[in-house]
């Protein structure tokens, strides 16, 4: 980010939806990328509103603590079915962009659009297809599932190809 | 809240607003109402979003801790403009909710309808008699000023006779 490509980056990448936000932690080492974690944060689906989302904050921490990421990777958003939905997401959206900024991490968003032309080469490709790049992208022996750790995945891989994009730009 | 209506009950009231956000900390004892603090949250205008949500998060905690409430009123909404202010408007009050669960606090949200129908008397009031009838009720020299932190103390009181009126019905 600094204008020279970085030896090794490290990303941690979120789909934050609010009953099952999927994470990534990956790591770009020149042109390889290689998982570190994935998972699903899934809140007790009977806790108040506030209740789950200080499970998926002490969750966020935790794999800061834990990975020490360079850069928190989220999906954005521009379309969305109802206020309601959209207003949960940015609840969930926001509790990640803080757990960043209290380690001192910079947030980058991406369109899932810009996410499946990184990954996949085509914006409109469906989310099988995505897991398919994903696995074959990080060497993975099996799919990466559920569908919301493929997409937090794809995010991060997009997230990584980005940086290496602006390095290279920034150096030539 | 818990069947007998209690002594005194204290609420710290946010409007959540991505600019500025207002906030008031009202007490009930009985039927009377006071103010102990009220201001608004103004984070750097060209700081980036995640480091604008650590500084909103670091008032209202500062908020909880120095006058320890029984509850956040937060404001809800269930109609805006458009999808990026909504998710925005989301990210806030995530952070206020975060905030309250970590204090181990409840959460509870009112429309503006409710509000303004529990303190003017008419859900469709303006923003300028809001103000009046929270300086009534209150007992203030001035109007409460901007209008982001009059619109926090009428959440504060709608909420606080809310709770008023709950404690009434389950003792009868």
């Amino acid at each position: 980010m600094n204008g020279s490509a970085p030896a090794k980056v490290r990303v941690l990448a979120i789909d934050p939806g609010t009953v099952v936000a999927g994470f990534g932690v990956l790591e770009a080492s020149g042109e390889d990328a290689s998982l570190l974690e994935c998972g699903c944060i899934r809140p007790p689906s009977r806790a108040e509103a506030s209740v789950k989302l200080l499970r998926i904050f002490r969750e966020v921490t935790r794999l800061l603590r834990t990975h020490r990421p360079d850069i928190l990777a989220l999906e954005d958003v521009f379309y969305h079915k109802n206020v309601r939905s959209t207003l949960k997401l940015g609840e969930v959206r926001g509790i990640c962009s803080l757990a960043a900024a209290r380690a001192g991490i910079r947030v980058i968003s991406y369109s899932p659009r810009a996410v499946k032309k990184a990954v996949v080469g085509n914006g409109a490709a469906d989310k099988t297809q995505v897991q398919r790049m994903v696995a074959v992208l990080l060497g993975l022996t099996s799919l990466p599932e559920p569908l919301d750790v493929s997409d937090a995945l794809a995010l991060g891989l997009a997230c990584l190809q980005d940086i290496r994009f602006r390095a290279l730009v920034e150096k030539s």
